[in-house]
């Protein structure tokens, strides 16, 4: 059993610092960077690609919105036909520092509005997949497990790879809690670790109204603001591997 | 003799249109095409490339400083480290829509303020050319004739394109005549059409206080504003394949 | 009886031109100008102030979402809190230049998706009327006729004035018909003309299903984007006026 | 006797926090809120300016250079015609909160690099001063002592306010040490009290070379980035009013 953990890093713009990359990174496996638009300028992810190379942590694209004020979290109303060209830009420019450090890109994850839209829209969906087949079709999206951009990725043809949410309650049709709903966000942290474990090892996770859902887990959605975020990090880590899960990056995970 | 004609393309944003593109295509061998910090914007860097292929015309990457409301030319006091990640950033994002449509990338041209900055400044000159040399060393560096651009493309180990201009009259160090200055734009189209091809055939122009100077031709900067110089690029193409000068892409151009 | 002809002016940015203001600006009576967000820079707004002035054309902020790519014409879920403070900070720059040029702001016009959402959600039209109210309780909110904005105006305590579109079919609920509708947009100039003045005279237009539907029309929008948009504001300008019509400032409109 | 405490306060951006704002507040008498254009956003903006006013603190307008990622601190070759409308801009931005509070805008301090190039450049203080009288010719230009800055307000005709830096140590001729060089930033907090007094108290501070040299000091500038900065300046009031020095806002200083 194996599964990778993936954190959101290279967050942070010009004067401004976000995040606390240099403690997350040692505990994940595979890193998010955010691209310039909804947050990152050319200079942090220059230095956070370099960090992740010298961490061992496989590199992902993170593309957003447009809006740096609004960190890429506001819905946009962008046409697939914008939104395609969008995502191919962000992985572009992110790829041009993968090369200069001489190391691939794993993956591609969108961020915040862009992800939740996507996981719902099949044309946005398919936007994304073809923006990345496009640009390299051996890049593997990750997306919200059994959402649309899993599916759009295995329509596109390119692999696919489904996140879950450590400290998130699920529904009964395996989506998320809306973060509006009582009960969506889990804080015990032995709990969190229990679900995370039951989810790898059976493929299974409970739902908020106590139903057992199927839910595929191939990568583990972990927080890299601040320092509590790091320990639970470190915490999570060590459990998984004393449960005899490996950690390792996206690509590994998903290889048949 | 062959030269190569390049113009600048895909400065379009969003709502906004810049350019005769469709038209200026038609007669050059090589577009620098805008990234985004300066003008254009994904689905016009996009468009532009789509359009490029089709005509047969090679690409380059046009990176600029981030100052869209002064379209990248007012100076403006970066340091050689962010120089570099900004240049990164831009050659990667156009790379993005140029393996889209699986042509190679031929050349990196700095645009405006960056251009005349790193004409002039050493630091800044190597910083793009370690850019270049970083994400993809294959790439050509085209810059002023004789200028820093041309010497630290050498001092790092990539290839170097010596560009000139068709309408601009020249100092007799070889740098041209800064527009502050009287005749600094030459009107003239059969005199600017005999200078050209003075150039290309004799390696040598005119200065503005009547000295022969020696410049070096490789590339041909043309003007894709208006229908006008639509119209003379067409006049010029004619003229020099008329005194036996071959117009090809700036690869070919400075193949040994 | 009389009637404000309203454009959006001042939508230039930077190198980048759009509209032709100085042939618009002779017909018309009242000046949306763009505010920096969604169009326009300093230059811009100061110059198209002044032109105002000169031509003696009221002026009003035309307020947009963050979106320059854009154009502030794609929706984006921004809260109502963050709304008003991106209105109030936009009527305060345009001021700015409004004092600088000894004149008063006559009226406030959301432009694009910020019109839309508004014009049907009644929080962000709140939002907008208490931002107006918050900077200067003097100035008029211009939105579409019989739109949440207009009742928001009249909750909140400041003026409104009811927006009719010349070349726009209406339904029976006294909304525009969608631009992805057939026949939501007239062609015909004769026809515009008649329907123009008939809502001026009688308060009433013909609903694309054949209704007498009523439709305040305080102003009538105007486009400015060609040639041909100032030609048709000229010739509507002379059939009001020969229909004994009168061309005057919004405020001068709703004044009781 | 008597001297303002000044410190930028609102550079906190979207999703990104700078400063310690709500502690410095308490220690200062006039704050210069950022516009938008090198930090800030509406709604940062519009939170600063109320807790100014809930604190008994005067509001300035602090306006950058166009430029996010490089927080207004790289030297931009602006016109002083564009200078000159984006200090309006910024200016009338700003002032839309101060009237929904009900308060007056006290001053304006330009940032960073633009405050360092106006310092030294007759025409760019020049356009700052009239882009404040041609706003509110009721507002303090606040700017280095001694410096274009202060001789541009007298030129046009507005209000100036000299500001010395308690940190820093000054040239024979009145300047600042620049930060390049050795000794330029002074970290001894008892001898940055004791110069802060005796500049107050004689018009006079110890050149780098041991000079008496004569400083008009009207207000200090304090940092609100840390804790450190907030304990300084809390410490810096107590030793002023313990010398007998009031502290009050600029315009109460600068009054005749």
């Amino acid at each position: 059993m194996r599964i990778d953990l993936n954190a959101d890093l290279g967050e942070s713009f010009g004067n401004y610092t976000i995040g606390v990359d240099e403690r997350v990174i040692e505990h994940i496996s595979s890193a998010n960077i955010a691209c310039g638009f909804h947050a990152s300028d050319p200079l942090v992810m220059q230095k956070t690609v370099e960090a992740a190379k010298t961490a061992g942590v496989s590199v992902g694209a993170h593309p957003g919105f447009p809006d740096l004020v609004g960190f890429g979290r506001r819905n946009m109303n962008v046409t697939p036909k914008e939104l395609k060209a969008m995502v191919m830009y962000q992985i572009g420019a992110l790829s041009a520092f993968c090369k200069s450090q001489g190391i691939a890109l794993q993956h591609v994850k969108p961020h915040g509005a862009m992800y939740n839209m996507a996981a719902k829209d099949e044309a946005l969906a398919i936007a994304i997949a073809e923006a990345i087949k496009d640009v390299d079709d051996s890049l593997i999206l990750l997306g919200l497990a059994g959402s649309k951009l899993i599916e759009a990725a295995e329509q596109v043809g390119i692999s696919a790879a489904n996140e879950v949410f450590a400290d998130r309650a699920y529904m009964r049709d395996g989506s998320l809690v809306p973060r509006t709903m009582e009960g969506a966000v889990i804080h015990d942290e032995s709990l969190i670790v229990d679900r995370i474990i039951k989810m790898i090892e059976s493929g299974k996770v409970k739902s908020i109204d106590g139903q057992e859902v199927s839910v595929r887990a191939d990568s583990i959605c972990l927080h890299g603001d601040n320092e509590k975020a790091a320990l639970f990090a470190e915490k999570l880590k060590k459990e998984l591997i004393k449960s005899g899960i490996d950690i390792v990056p996206l690509a590994e995970v998903i290889k048949k």
